[in-house]
């Protein structure tokens, strides 16, 4: 990989058990949109990205719906977002039930962080970055 | 979320059993960069921040060591990244003698597509868009 071959990050993929359920969170929750959405009868699986802007900005999520899966793996992983207004989405994460891992807390700068699981138990790092 | 409280992608961690191979790997083979680098004794941790652009363009890989780990568990989910020429990419990671998952193949955009592990066992999904 050199300048004149530009690699850029396009999406990750996060393995979801209810793709209605993933995209109800993503969408109303967190604010994204779904770019787009397939059923792969075939393969018994059913996917959707789902992301921040218009038109798309990547990286986006890939949510995966496997029907041929019989659990759903938790992330070794975690995925990590900047907010401008931390406090605001912790009280509809809050509100949704959402299981916390890290409640808010102030960090060192005077900005704000948390940790919460998604529906899928998949962890999201949410930070709000101060001075 | 709204368009007053912006949500953006800051970084995918991604756990490693040696910090220094791996950022051989993501520097040297895929061209990213090394953003910050840090060890935290008293919890047995080093972590790097590795990714793309002068100066830092989110999201980047969070790569850490884990000390007190003694296995590094395997994503469950993928991370995708677009590029502009595949077939160069491709032959250096051949040569760097990485697991393949798909081999290089074209796509019916008249792209190329291909999916390898890293030196973790994590997945990576490498795109090259066609017309």
């Amino acid at each position: 990989v050199t300048s004149t071959n530009v690699l850029k990050f396009h999406h990750i993929m996060l393995p979801v058990a209810d793709l209605d359920r993933a995209i109800d969170f993503y969408t109303r929750v967190m604010g994204m949109s779904v770019f787009s959405r397939k059923s792969f009868p075939a393969e018994r699986t059913h996917n959707a990205m789902v992301g921040l802007g218009t038109p798309p900005v990547t990286p986006y999520f890939e949510l995966i719906q496997d029907d041929t899966m019989t659990a759903i793996p938790k992330l070794a992983n975690h995925v990590a977002f900047d907010i401008a207004d931390l406090k605001t989405l912790y009280a509809a994460l809050q509100k949704e039930g959402l299981t916390v891992k890290e409640p808010l807390a102030q960090r060192p700068d005077g900005g704000y962080g948390c940790r919460v699981y998604d529906r899928d138990g998949h962890e999201l790092q949410l930070i709000q970055r101060g001075a």
